[in-house]
């Protein structure tokens, strides 16, 4: 049984932890989290979305974000465009990788970005274009690839026909993402292998909520897949909007110390993270998400 | 990669998860619970603990709950019995299995239980003879088996010492405990192929405390090594008087809810497990320690 030597983290507190929070965060403390999570040594954060203010209120600043975080040399800052509006203001604002989003489910597309799963897709073809005359790189995300809100089951065929046409519209990484927490490791692996047959496994990634606690033991499960590429969010940051007061997002701590414990390289500081996620726990008045920082409050 | 087909969930609530309470909790809520739980399909009910009840005043009641429990045929009810005066007590009052522990931390055996590990267990010998003579079983417990909160690491050689010993007395299955939840799954491999070059593994289970949040991943990496008895808490219930606010024993449901999506038997009842978890926390007015039970109530 083999694991990858080395693991690339994905944060995406910044987004897709704070997008869903009511009260209004500001520009500055957003600065601040992602500066410090730059601090901590992850080389890729997810810093904003370019979408509609009146669809995502709280992404209304990405932008000025864009514009006063540290640039480290090395680290990728990301953001959301799901459509050629958001990808042009991006653009504008010296994005250097974008991210477009899919789902497997064709239930949750519909009422998640209002159009068909092949819809969604068509659109991304003209984002994908201009991004590869502007030198910028496009990152997948498919959710729903372990089960739906509102079909329940998805096959892994989906979830593969899905990130096989990403892949082939030129995104060079195609995360995949369980957006209600229910899957399981065999269903994991199931899912990885149906993907992995069309789509080299490094160029993978796993999004794992943890909504019935089973995140950690499915990025393990995809570990055993040879994936070494897992999104994950500080504190973990972004409560699952389908099951109130449930975990969403993977604290990006306790993926950590897993892959610590296992001796796998990450090059990310255990201690400038905690501390990243302490503070904007704080800005927000809320209860950090991770087990390892509770513990080590404790 | 094979996986065990059927596991057999130890429940320890009644007990580990209820001796460190500070408010009192009356001998009706505790038969309540343990009729929940065997309502729920649970085959092994850890019940309560024959010890002073100057050392662990929650467990006083012990002989009058295993008095007013429901007795279902084939379900095994244990209890704690530490020293003889304890084991006594417990064939007092009907217990037919007991359980007796010992460290793999010298430290902690001397902090815990004021004596050396080979102390402990030569205590443990006359217990061992008295339940054989009684046709009582004897279940060992080692803690500490993957860190020390006082001595720090702990080795897979000296953690397959103490269990061969208690093995070799006559505890019939030596559970494996991560006291302090600081496990990782590539260490707790490590230990079990360490304790299985003594012990057949079909006589080991594995008692993993959810504090860093890695227990169900400890758990997945037991299944590999082919251990199929696991100890777990409904509700999560237990704190980790290591880092308060932390939690300790993995919860039942959250176990359980990774095992039906492998497809693995175990023959407890999702729907009467969540029941029961959620009546013994509006009693102890305590919120669940289960990802699984806040998912569903949210």
């Amino acid at each position: 049984m083999t694991f990858p030597t080395h693991v690339r983290l994905i944060e995406v507190g910044p987004r897709d932890g704070l997008q869903n929070e009511a009260q209004p965060i500001s520009v500055a403390d957003k600065v601040q989290l992602v500066n410090a999570l730059t601090d901590a040594g992850l080389g890729y954060i997810e810093v904003g979305s370019f979408v509609s203010p009146k669809w995502v209120p709280q992404m209304a600043g990405s932008a000025e974000v864009f514009a006063q975080i540290k640039h480290k040399p090395g680290v990728v800052y990301g953001a959301l465009a799901p459509n050629m509006r958001g990808f042009e203001d991006a653009v504008a604002a010296g994005v250097k990788e974008v991210a477009v989003f899919a789902a497997a489910s064709q239930a949750f597309s519909q009422r998640n970005i209002n159009c068909s799963i092949s819809e969604s897709l068509e659109r991304f073809v003209p984002i994908i274009e201009a991004a590869k005359q502007h030198g910028i790189s496009v990152r997948g995300y498919v959710s729903c690839v372990l089960g739906c809100p509102y079909e329940g089951q998805v096959s892994a065929q989906q979830v593969a026909a899905v990130a096989k046409e990403l892949y082939a519209m030129g995104c060079y990484e195609v995360s995949l993402g369980d957006t209600i927490g229910t899957g399981t490791p065999t269903a994991t692996r199931t899912m990885f292998e149906a993907v992995g047959a069309f789509i080299p496994r490094e160029k993978l990634a796993g999004h794992f909520h943890d909504t019935y606690g089973q995140a950690l033991v499915n990025i393990y499960a995809s570990l055993l897949e040879g994936i070494n590429v897992f999104d994950s969010s500080v504190a973990g940051l972004g409560g699952c909007p389908y099951a109130k007061g449930a975990s969403g997002n993977v604290a990006t701590e306790d993926v950590l110390y897993m892959l610590n414990g296992m001796g796998i390289e990450t090059g990310v500081d255990m201690d400038k993270l905690l501390l990243a996620g302490e503070h904007i726990c704080n800005v927000l008045g809320r209860v950090t998400g991770s087990r390892v920082a509770k513990a080590r409050e404790g």
